[in-house]
């Protein structure tokens, strides 16, 4: 696919052989990469079914001839709930379950990319700074292709998420300071070695991987775009990603409008959130971010210029929940859909609780982003609790009769 | 479909009207019945990749109009590992995940016969001890079907597995006692008001479901079977399921030979096998089980005389594996494909590990019956560890230089 690179702020082009990740101009924060297609494919059908992720080839900057990790990416379930919609007061509603990918995560279907262009570059090791799904993606992804992965986490990061990139094989560095530092001295580390970096917005190729999750959405639906598409928003990629595959699906001439993007973030890390309210996008607003949802509590977002950029685009804005409101969705999803999803995946139907009663009449999909497995502690605030009994049956009827089953 | 229930001791043939779960004559141990098919469906294609399950519907013991869960079951992806296969001097190897499913294990497969049968029932409660998979996949999948789902599970059982059973809205039973109190509790109860059981072996038609990872298996390999199939064993339930999903694609003239079934069980809780190396199926030898594969951890196998005698039919055989060799297998096999598999998964490859020098030069299919994610804590006793860093270059390259990297 012919491609270039273009800077989000200072709007300069570049051949994507003349720079790596960023804008040598603006520098890594708002000098992120947009990749422009030159020349849209000819219209052809996609075989999701039986390729995944790589049924979108020629919609992803690489060459013809590229790396695919063997594993299965993408063909996520999707569920039209309508009775949920009913409940709710709009004409249909999706649920997008993205924890079905092999990490149990989103973000494999960016993890690909970036294995594919370390490969094109013949680097065998790939680093990112993340305690999250990107780190675990990148783990795991690496493993299955034969790579090696280093990850810089700051060292009080839990255990679980660790655990889980140690069974893959990766090399962790836990950093005595901040996540920011971890994800300085990982840069600082990488460039010195020629390490190839999956760090979240600085490489552009990552949220080219993630714009399958919308183009996937348009293909499961027929081509019919629900009217908003509803993501839960850390960095900020997976949500500009989102608005980038519907966008490239309507240049490319295969549907004919882009839903209202709308980005939902927890009340404890509402970066993006109060940059995009601010009006200056190019001005991001940082805080200390505090939040439940442990993979959107981000308090310096990487993406923030083009998640604002590209969800005012789409006609969409953003919303916070609270860690309430998300441990309730967490459950509430999970009984009304069978799908679990962790607490930033569930923060995006929380977001769409918040907005039903304004978008009464209209369509939404929900994109779930992460599997509920990965932090089953989490969730269990918001659950019920189990009934103690003695192994006999007066015991269990006296139980049932007390919480109304008989 | 047509079909009748034949008991596996004393071959007594029953309508399905007659009989709900078991023979009346030999008892729920023994008693276990085989569903037997009247006559095969005339060959046509399986449209997995639409279908999941369903693809066999005409395979399964349902009502042409039958309920099915609103949820992607099945068509869990099958990986070809060239080079370990020959690493381990097999001619073709196959990996199996079925950690994909919805719940993140095998038993979906099997929970959705409960379901539709319930369903034709107008049953709208199911029932079952477990503090597993089963469990949980019965959590899931009646919270997806809007039905009540009450589960016991010995007050003993980790919070961590009982919480995605509060999370999908179950009613947990935690009762002061031993599994098979737990057992025999919930039959009681369950029988008294009129609820469905998904109680494993006791209930036929869950086996039939669960037949269709084997089936799976022949659709993706077109038909070509390899000579060995490898799954873990607890109750026996899969197993005999992999033996039955081949018979029944066999007796169907689809495919031309069943693999040599191989059930791998935990040194400590190995009871099927040592009734299978008794010779005598019908006087299982109970013990009293431990291993850190909990979902195998099975001191009175519910399906031992099914599981011994389809194994023996297929010319395979029982095998087991120390804890230490299981959690080997969990990180070799994350490592060397991707795929992190629950303690249980993993047994597969440990024991395909343990008779590789004895199949050398033949292809085998290892089933993967559980995701990694639902016991990440088991499997930290197996991994590296962890490098602690300052946040400066220097220190992160000495250990660099320590582990070997740089």
């Amino acid at each position: 696919m012919g491609y270039s690179l273009k800077c989000l702020n200072c709007g300069t082009t570049y051949d994507p052989k003349e720079v790596m990740y960023t804008c040598p101009k603006c520098g890594p924060r708002l000098g992120t990469l947009e990749v422009i297609i030159n020349e849209y494919p000819p219209h052809s059908s996609f075989d999701l079914k039986s390729k995944g992720i790589w049924a979108f080839s020629k919609f992803l900057p690489l060459d013809e001839e590229h790396y695919e990790v063997p594993l299965f990416i993408g063909n996520t379930p999707i569920y039209e709930k309508a009775s949920l919609a009913k409940k709710m007061g709009l004409s249909d509603l999706w649920i997008k379950d993205d924890g079905r990918n092999p990490t149990g995560s989103y973000k494999d279907r960016a993890t690909v990319m970036a294995i594919a262009k370390a490969k094109a570059l013949n680097v065998n090791t790939i680093y990112c700074a993340s305690t999250g799904n990107a780190a675990s993606s990148l783990a795991g992804l690496t493993a299955a292709s034969g790579m090696k992965s280093i990850i810089f986490v700051p060292s009080t990061a839990p255990e679980a998420k660790i655990t889980q990139l140690l069974v893959y094989g990766a090399i962790v560095m836990a950093v005595d300071g901040t996540y920011d530092e971890a994800f300085d001295l990982s840069m600082e580390i990488g460039n010195e070695f020629g390490w190839y970096s999956r760090n979240s917005a600085i490489n552009p190729y990552l949220l080219e991987g993630k714009k399958t999750g919308a183009m996937e959405v348009a293909v499961q639906l027929d081509f019919k775009i629900p009217d908003f598409a509803i993501v839960s928003v850390g960095d900020g990629t997976v949500v500009s990603s989102i608005y980038k595959g519907f966008y490239d699906m309507k240049m490319a001439g295969l549907i004919d409008k882009i839903p209202k993007v709308i980005g939902v973030q927890a009340e404890g890390a509402n970066a993006v959130m109060r940059t995009f309210e601010s009006g200056h996008f190019d001005k991001p607003i940082d805080i200390n971010a505090h939040s439940m949802a442990d993979s959107i509590a981000v308090g310096k977002p990487r993406d923030v210029l083009k998640a604002c950029k590209w969800v005012k685009a789409s006609g969409g804005y953003f919303v916070s929940v609270t860690d309430e409101e998300i441990g309730k969705a967490i459950t509430e999803l999970a009984r009304e859909t069978g799908v679990f999803g962790e607490p930033a995946g569930a923060t995006a139907y929380a977001g769409l609780k918040k907005i039903a009663k304004t978008i009464q009449g209209k369509s939404a999909v929900v994109f779930i982003t992460g599997n509920g497995l990965k932090d089953v502690k989490s969730a269990r605030n918001f659950t019920g609790q189990v009934n103690h009994v003695k192994p006999n049956p007066r015991d269990v009827k006296d139980v049932l009769k007390k919480i109304g089953v008989i």
